[in-house]
């Protein structure tokens, strides 16, 4: 999917809750915006990890879902008319010769524009995958696919045999919730501890003690490769750390191995990086490259706290800033948003 | 009303929007705050000047009335239970012995406290008053009065005989309005220009010469004293340039001179101003003097924008430098509001 080439004022990479706020503060500007994200919807790691988790600290709201906070700031965002360019990421971004950006993105999309705002909270993120030959082969959802990072629904597991590993909170709860509809559920460890909550561990060991119960502990083994045809996985091969392998029979392998979140091409932009976060000019939100802006998550200086409320202050101070710098002729006549109202609200 | 002496982490000095949110923020780091506000209610601004006016740049709401916002504020820090101060002013801020400040108010509250923060907006506001002696003595609310600086009740009004002063549109459209039941209007103003709308100021001229309406310009004349006896207004003196006095018999005075604000007290306290601003390092929020802080309108550093989404970072901001400030040997282990919860709401 190309959009081909689109002309706009601001690129904003990420498309969560300050990346949304952003286009609302460069709209009551008057600046137009195009987003970028790499997850298929909008809201970022409130949408994609924890919609249903209520979050206390967003002023004025003595408690919201993250899920709800997202509609509420697209809402918020839609008069603005901002274009949405989701599940590709910004691979370049390029000086032009008439002193603007050249923005492309993985999936072919152009587009040119008077500033960039990274608000990419902590960058691209995903399941950490373990490192097995052919495993994306097999990746996929629904009953048919073989490897699997999240569970979205229990019955796709229904009598089959599943390779569960890791020693974490998730391969032990997932443990204990399919182990009443699965044929057999290996449990891979490389070692006999767990990291899980003690209860969890304790009805773990007690099921796989428990003949009757599918759970089986395989430790201390590491995964060690896949085999099966056609994209249809049949067999798990585990092994020691002396080399002893050990094949299991299973229909699917659920890893979890936790996320991995890592900026991606944003790394390789020539910006100021300091522990992974871009060093900014808190006055505003500027980063060592002129033109280019970073807010929320990813931003970084004095005082800097990692809070969703800082990151729409940031916003408001980035897109004043970017008037500023695309209209340098043209002070900007303030006004409060109760004077002046919203397009489509009336005044 | 004195509240006597009262001990607590911080004194935050105005009670409008961000100075709620300074509450929660404060009580999500485990610190009790005390607020001191010069007006009856809480809100500040929002609250007394435009409650049912919309608001469209709070984050996550496309729209909300100012006085909805301060409710739904209010309602978030109430789980810390704040301590009310209102109606009276902070009159001085003293460093103690022991490294700590005492709080001084109008009303004789005294409170001993670690940290102070400044969220006053644009300080106290009120009613300009005209300098006359005795002004005092005349003013209150309901119909016994003989000053008012707004009208709450019409009816209060009925059959009097007012002096209106002033050349604005609140003058202006009071006197229209008030025209259908009083039984004289003095329109006093210190020239024969008007600053209202055109249409208001034909519509009182209309009226002026219109013998069967109750109204009657007296121009140029400006306000010169009060006639009375134990509290009930009797007559207005008004004068020219040039010394010329007039009589005139009235039972009510209406103003209508504008809103002064003023930083009051504060201007006193030694800390830096910058053209009615307090400035503070931009990372904690913190004013030229430690341990006094400084966030909202009243508070200036490079960049600063007057939002009030800017006001709730940087209540954050200096919530978190209040708590290393006063735990400097116990390091914040930081947990996000999705995980701790907040008091009064499970977790």
């Amino acid at each position: 999917m190309s959009d081909s080439r689109i002309e706009t004022d601001v690129v904003i990479v990420g498309a969560g809750p300050v990346g949304l706020f952003a286009v609302f503060e460069l709209g009551m500007l008057g600046l137009r915006a195009q987003l970028v994200d790499s997850l298929a919807g909008l809201g970022g790691q409130c949408q994609a990890l924890y919609p249903e988790k209520p979050i206390y600290d967003i002023p004025g709201y003595p408690k919201i879902l993250a899920g709800e906070l997202i509609e509420r700031l697209a809402e918020q965002a839609a008069p603005f008319q901002p274009g949405y360019h989701l599940e590709q990421r910004v691979e370049t971004v390029q000086p032009t010769e008439a002193g603007r950006w050249r923005v492309v993105s993985s999936a072919g999309t152009e587009i040119d524009c008077g500033a960039v705002i990274v608000a990419a909270g902590v960058g691209a993120f995903g399941p950490n995958r373990p490192p097995l030959d052919g495993l994306y082969d097999y990746e996929g959802q629904g009953p048919g696919a073989g490897v699997h990072y999240l569970v979205s629904r229990r019955e796709d597991f229904r009598d089959k045999r599943l390779v569960i590993a890791g020693g974490g909170d998730s391969a032990l709860d997932w443990t204990l919730s399919l182990s009443d509809l699965a044929a057999k559920i290996y449990v891979v460890h490389r070692r006999d501890k767990f990291r899980a909550a003690p209860e969890s561990v304790r009805e773990m060991r007690r099921l796989a003690d428990d003949p009757a119960s599918p759970v089986e502990l395989v430790v201390p083994y590491q995964l060690h490769g896949l085999s099966g045809e056609a994209g249809r996985l049949s067999g798990v091969d585990v092994a020691t750390l002396e080399g002893e392998v050990r094949r299991l029979e299973a229909d699917a392998l659920l890893p979890f191995f936790g996320l991995s979140m890592n900026l991606g091409p944003i790394a390789e932009w020539g910006l100021d990086l300091e522990r992974g976060s871009l060093k900014v000019d808190p006055a505003a939100c500027e980063t060592s490259t002129p033109g280019i802006y970073a807010i929320g998550d990813i931003a970084s200086y004095p005082g800097k706290l990692k809070l969703i409320l800082s990151g729409f202050s940031e916003a408001a101070l980035a897109a004043h800033a970017i008037y500023a710098r695309l209209n340098p002729d043209t002070p900007l006549h303030w006004e409060h948003s109760t004077t002046k109202g919203v397009p489509g609200f009336g005044a």
